[in-house]
């Protein structure tokens, strides 16, 4: 016996020539290579571990990359990649320059659809299925796999409906962990865990009465099981369910048993799971952590107070909230739409509404912020989590749209705040009551104040700050990336050149302020952290010309292209608004 | 007897007087005066009239409005309307100052949500119930009325999923009629159908199985056993789902025969049902079934072309590829999350793909744009039918915000016609292969040009035109609204003062001939039908300040508010960018 069989398996062709009684041994195998990389350069652990038995399976039954297989979100991936030709280059997952920590079509031609958000595999899959039939291919396969908490999102349904009622050759598969990030919730869930605890499968199964040849559920663990349904419904035209069983970090006995921690748990010990503690003291707090103490401060105060979140009650830190107060905190599931609008229903009726969703993901809730929240003009209070550059998720997830996309909405406040105080501050403003909706944005990870529990203070809303006085030129910085042009005029020669103000608010805009600025300036330069392309630079932009004046307006910030993954600063670097680069280009400025 | 009940009922009090036995008098009584009305006035027929029992049923029995209903997108709400105090302003449904057609929070207490897109019901009556309950108020019931194509999208799934876990007061009543604008699509819809012709409901009951107290299905005609249903589940507490059983025109012979059309069928008959015949000889096409006849004569030609739509087939004129060629244009449902991934999918396998979406429906799949289309730069066709103001639907439905959304994300070409012939070549352009997708946006109704059929002629990306040329100021325009530029210079004295160019591509901009432009003129003046913040007027802007040009440019379009109803140009009025009002604007400009 071949004492590791891994490391001659570059692509799934090598994978094919095992017999199937080595299988046990490479998913041994290709589980500790994971461990083995993911605990020393971080990433996404839990749901890979759960699918190695199914990943080696797959591949061992359908003849990728030509039958075509669609991983749902890609975190549970890290098997597939290295099964199809990254093995020796995985130690780069999702360094800059390095391989994407999800699939990616460019990447690899195994990566049939790039993901990132979830629930997207079914129609993508079921597109290349009747793609397949036009073109006269019938014994093409099309495979997505889908977690139980994606597939309880809506777009997945409609994927679902769809191909229930062709002859598409599309094999879904339900890899039901009964956990995303977080437990799933749902109706749903509580389907499949009745069915998990012997409940008759076949009884008011939704899979069925949308018109699916529905099989399971079946251990995701035994990969011989696997292996011999896959061969069976191989045979089977048309559209095919199989439900597998599996566990959230299988084979790491902490990541099986904290599943939350080890979705993606940071460096660890790889012989004994334990996670390699950091100091966190006297560190500024993380961003996620002011929003969701601050608000549980104000729950206890303000009776009217409820919390959202679409599936990230610890990304988000609203886990406080529904800890202390689970009646008036719900997770709804990975359900953005659902969530914008159950948030405008509530505020009918005098609810004080925390909707806290991730930039990147408020993009599929866009109507729902038009026409269910801003055109009634109802004052829900979004938290964008996660906004700008978030590093090393890469260009899935980076939340750089919003202030583009938030901007031409009539009725909407947007706000960046500069900092912890700042946040806190304007989630206190908020729930004192506003006569419309805001959207509050604030990035991944700490900022920059130890002690930011400080009194409250009411913000006045479309105001903007003097941070530092000036004589020749004004920088107008929205958020936090305005650290950065402190930080940089800390360093500059000359600084009493340059004025600085914080222009939280996109909108309403400090106009009186502007004004000012425009009188006194004849160079501007903006910065954010979101795409130059309509954002906050624009804002300033349409100001001056609305208004007649002709002072220079240079705009920094992300350009029009999909940034990849990478640190923060890396990509910060890459879009000239680091701190080190800023500090050249303020110095360069006045030569 | 009373020979009139209806003129008596002002509001659910006086119609909750009437005894049980008056109630399908008053049936009678509110279907002819529908009738009576949208015959002369137009508007949505089919709907209402298939409601009218449930209508007065749930009035009836619940007590509106302090139990909150809420209408799935409220094509369905007329009866609802002349019941709840707007009976003698009926006439004005739909016009400018008038009543809008979809229920209004704003105009009156009985509507609980505003609506018009679909599918929104459940959550905003799930949200209102839950905070019900947290107000400690168990008596308040919670009703949403949906028909079985909004059911069938994705986001309602996700509210009935939620609602299925939650003890929430809310009652979800399906109003199956088996089509929404054209007849219903997909799985569910094909088991609902089983369902009526006598397939036991409660087997593979996808409602059951997401935890719902499931009943029917009921004869939603039978007044007498609405209300019976209605008042026995009056008295179950937590979530509850009714399944009702209508014909939609119901009481207007052509109506239910011929649904699709008596949608809404313009002015017709109120005796006989007969549509009045406009006469249609010379008039230019409509912008549709330019769309939809180019499109079916190119995939004659080229059989990769596929065609999508979700729930639109007649109303953006994909039914004429369907009808030829049934195996390659599909109407997905109300699904456009769906529909948007799944053409992403088709075009990796090499289809050309045309996804027809209504420019606010595109709304709904915003993300999917970003992450499954722009970021995998996948050469989708998307043509957003009625861009720009749409007149009588109103402000849910204006296609106003898709220049300032889809600007800012990369890859995307984003090209709105002037005319029937350039949607005509930009069609042909598109599926001989691009590098990127497209976004062709062209508004709703007739064109200008009779004789739009024209030889095909490749449309080169990224160049603008010049109409004419002048010498004091530059009009530069996007899409159709360049026509009322060509009138209202046609109108204007000294015409030769004013050069006009058509920027049909807002992305890639023309920047060698807007170089030229700013280096020639002084003054500049852009005009869209779209939002000015952020749109075209601001790429203008932009393109200005990144290059130092001091010209001074006034952007002219769709203010910073949302719109209500009235004529297009009505609405063009308000904007200062009808024929008139700008050919009174040019002539100011230069005194």
């Amino acid at each position: 016996m071949n004492s590791n069989l891994l490391e001659h398996i570059n692509n799934p062709t090598d994978l094919r020539q095992l017999e199937e009684a080595q299988l046990p041994q490479l998913a041994q195998e290709l589980r500790d290579f994971i461990i083995g990389v993911v605990a020393v350069k971080e990433g996404h652990l839990g749901a890979s571990l759960g699918v190695v038995e199914l990943t080696i399976a797959m591949h061992y039954v359908f003849e990728t990359p030509n039958d075509v297989l669609i991983w749902d979100v890609g975190h549970q991936a890290y098997g597939h990649k290295i099964l199809t030709g990254r093995r020796e280059i995985f130690h780069t997952n999702r360094q800059l320059n390095g391989i994407s920590g999800f699939p990616k079509r460019s990447e690899s031609i195994y990566d049939a659809f790039g993901v990132g958000h979830s629930s997207t595999s079914i129609s993508a899959a079921l597109g290349m299925a009747i793609a397949s039939n036009l073109k006269g291919d019938s014994e093409k396969h099309h495979i997505a796999v889908i977690g139980d908490a994606s597939i309880a999102s809506g777009m997945a349904f409609e994927g679902l409906n769809h191909a229930g009622v062709t002859d598409a050759n599309l094999l879904v598969i339900l890899n039901d962990n009964a956990i995303g990030i977080d437990p799933s919730v749902g109706a749903l869930k509580k389907y499949l865990t009745a069915v998990k605890e012997g409940k008759n499968p076949k009884k008011n199964n939704m899979i069925k009465s949308l018109n699916f040849d529905y099989s399971g559920p079946i251990d995701g663990h035994d990969i011989f099981a696997v292996i011999k349904e896959l061969k069976r419904l191989k045979k089977v035209k048309g559209p095919k369910f199989l439900h597998i069983i599996t566990t959230k970090g299988k084979g790491l006995q902490q990541a099986e048993e904290d599943q939350v921690k080890y979705h993606a748990p940071g460096k660890f010990d790889a012989s004994t799971g334990e996670i390699l503690a950091k100091s966190e003291e006297n560190l500024p707090p993380k961003y996620q952590d002011v929003f969701g103490l601050t608000l549980l401060d104000l729950a206890k105060a303000n009776e009217k107070i409820i919390g959202i979140t679409p599936a990230m009650p610890s990304g988000s830190s609203l886990k406080f909230m529904m800890e202390a107060f689970p009646e008036r905190a719900f997770d709804v599931g990975i359900a953005e739409q659902h969530a914008v609008t159950l948030s405008a229903g509530m505020v009918t009726q005098g609810m004080v509404v925390f909707c806290n969703i991730y930039s990147t993901f408020l993009q599929r809730a866009y109507d729902q912020v038009i026409h269910d929240v801003a055109l009634q003009n109802l004052p829900v209070i979004f938290c964008l989590d996660r906004a700008g550059l978030v590093g090393e998720d890469g260009a899935t997830h980076h939340g750089v749209f919003d202030l583009a996309y938030l901007r031409c909405i009539p009725n909407m406040i947007i706000y960046s705040p500069l900092n912890e105080i700042d946040l806190r501050n304007i989630l206190y403003t908020a729930q004192l009551g506003l006569n419309h909706p805001i959207a509050i944005r604030y990035p991944r990870g700490r900022g920059q104040i130890v002690h930011w529990e400080r009194p409250y203070e009411k913000i006045e809303i479309g105001t903007a700050n003097c941070l530092r006085n000036g004589v020749n030129i004004a920088i107008l910085s929205n958020g936090t990336i305005g650290n950065n042009v402190t930080l940089a005029l800390a360093e500059v020669d000359h600084p009493e050149n340059y004025a600085h103000y914080d222009f939280a608010f996109v909108k309403p805009l400090d106009e009186n302020l502007l004004h000012f600025i425009f009188s006194t300036f004849e160079d501007i330069i903006t910065i954010e952290d979101g795409v130059i392309k309509g954002g906050f630079g624009t804002t300033i932009v349409e100001f001056a010309a609305n208004n007649g004046y002709k002072s220079a307006i240079k705009t920094l910030g992300i350009p029009d292209e999909f940034l990849e993954q990478g640190t923060i600063n890396e990509l910060q670097q890459y879009c000239n608004i680091d701190v080190k680069s800023l500090t050249s280009y303020l110095m360069r400025f006045l030569i």
